[in-house]
């Protein structure tokens, strides 16, 4: 009963903004909470509002400092912004991630921006699982924009730059080959490209190179979107301002077009998704699925049965019995 | 038909130990092939024998390095081997890794080492689902050990290298505080330790490092495994005797106290798991799944269903129409 109490009034605080709420609940996502269920149906007629950007980019091209110029270039327009720093290969650099979080602190004492750094745990899908739904608590909060900040050097933050409206993607100038085999997989999800620390050697070579490699790509009709390429110096706050711009740009195009709606469907069938197939793993992990599955892996360890048969088995046993686990 | 013929055809010749027949069946499981199911019932019988080594460790501590001198260690006993080498942070630096891989050409010529970089193509729970088929393969094959190679840096390394009977964990001197991190996550899963470059200065130092960090973790009992830290220089194949050794030692404590079964058990349950989950991941993507899911999402996005109710209905919707998607 008092839990049912702190969840309303838990919400009804983060629906008014109020950071600590804002946090507490992003942190009920992060342990993967059972109250979940309960804030996001409270939540849900609140959201959709967010304009989502994602920030993703190699080590070093100055992530942090770009999201930190952002939103004041945000703020400048009276925008109450949200900022996600989404670290998937944690656990093991969580701790540094978070020092390089320093420059952040340009905006710690305002109160219309929430920033918070998250971890996959590594249970329950992760960050696919997660980000949505911390996403869903700073857009009910009110957050006019909400800027998720990924790591791109892998899958899963091609998966998070995917949950959003409008992916920025960050380069640098001289990072060497490490960021030509990053280019590849980065070429297809940026929207807007931004070449940083625009004032070092190599700049206008990398925004070339950028706008070679854009150009090999698939042909594009007249209507479609044609990526930037921006420069910025972050640590100065020079250039943001036509980010900003590109960013509203790209918004409106996609709002014209209905692309604004299919990529929120998609997030939103995703974000879905995620919760099901959390559940459909939970169930089997359950006390009446883990008897199932360690049987099963019995006769498949033994050679008697393949993992495939064994697969087949473990569904139909969720299927006959879908609530067996679910019960309290 | 034909196609029927080619499988068993392709099976006998892998179970011959014909190494184009083992790479092939790889790739159908890299490529998460339809045959596949046929392809696992007919290995079943003849897998559970293979012991299966993971080989982990940051980046830049010498680990292809390391894995073709224990190649080499038990090939001068005679024993068959198997690399997988797993690089889950595929799709961007697959191709560096593969220019990593010089020095296995030492092995190129032997018909008793079968080695295969795999790479995670983002689909059906990637590296969880597709490792232990691979391993199954190998193992299939007459591979005496298996050796999976992985990069510690993130989670899905940790799920990796739990799949293997015995983890080495990887090191080297004086690799800056990137490792200081690391090592917090990779003291929880190194059954050997191992300092490579030994022969640098301050390989005495991360021994001692690493010994201390060790005795920090929970209090074993007299009758637990200790794990040894060795050091080698894989480059020159010095060490790597000793490292054969201890694996040897830890797979008898194992065999001893039904630890491998336990292992074992863990790992292929794991592995129908992750069929069983991806099966129906595609359920859910399938026709009537992604109309049921599009529809839900759509309800979702307007704010007039939240995600978690959202998600049991998606999951009521499979429970009711089970094989909808899977007729052919």
């Amino acid at each position: 009963m008092a839990r049912r109490t702190d969840v309303a009034e838990l919400v009804a605080q983060a629906l008014a903004g109020q950071p600590r709420a804002v946090a507490r609940l992003i942190s009920l996502v992060e342990d993967a909470s059972p109250l979940l269920r309960e804030v996001m149906a409270a939540l849900a007629p609140h959201t959709g509002q967010a304009y989502v950007v994602g920030l993703t980019g190699p080590p070093g091209v100055g992530k942090s400092t770009s999201t930190s110029a952002l939103v004041s270039a945000y703020r400048v327009l009276g925008k109450r912004v949200g900022v996600l720093a989404v670290d998937p290969s944690s656990p093991f650099s969580g701790g540094a991630l978070l020092g390089d979080r320093i420059r952040m602190q340009d905006h710690a004492t305002d109160p219309d921006v929430f920033i918070r750094s998250m971890a996959s745990r590594g249970h329950l899908g992760g960050l696919a699982w997660a980000t949505p739904q911390a996403l869903r608590v700073l857009d009910a909060a009110g957050c006019d924009v909400v800027i998720v900040e990924t790591v791109g050097v892998g899958q899963s933050e091609v998966e998070v730059a995917s949950a959003a409206d409008t992916t920025v993607v960050l380069l640098a100038p001289g990072m060497g080959d490490g960021i030509q085999a990053a280019k590849a997989g980065i070429l297809e999800i940026g929207d807007v490209y931004v070449v940083n620390k625009a004032d070092r050697d190599g700049a206008q070579t990398t925004a070339r190179e950028l706008n070679h490699m854009l150009s090999l790509g698939p042909s594009r009709d007249p209507d479609s979107w044609r990526p930037p390429i921006l420069k910025t110096v972050a640590s100065r706050g020079e250039g943001l301002d036509e980010v900003v711009e590109a960013l509203e740009k790209h918004r409106a195009w996609m709002a014209a077009n209905g692309t604004l709606d299919v990529r929120r469907q998609r997030r939103v069938r995703a974000e879905v998704e995620a919760i099901a197939l959390a559940a459909l793993r939970d169930r089997m992990a359950g006390p009446t699925g883990g008897r199932r599955a360690d049987a099963l892996a019995g006769r498949v360890a033994d050679g008697s049965l393949d993992p495939y048969a064994a697969a087949d088995e473990l569904i139909a046993g969720l299927l006959r019995d879908p609530g067996a686990d679910t019960a309290p």
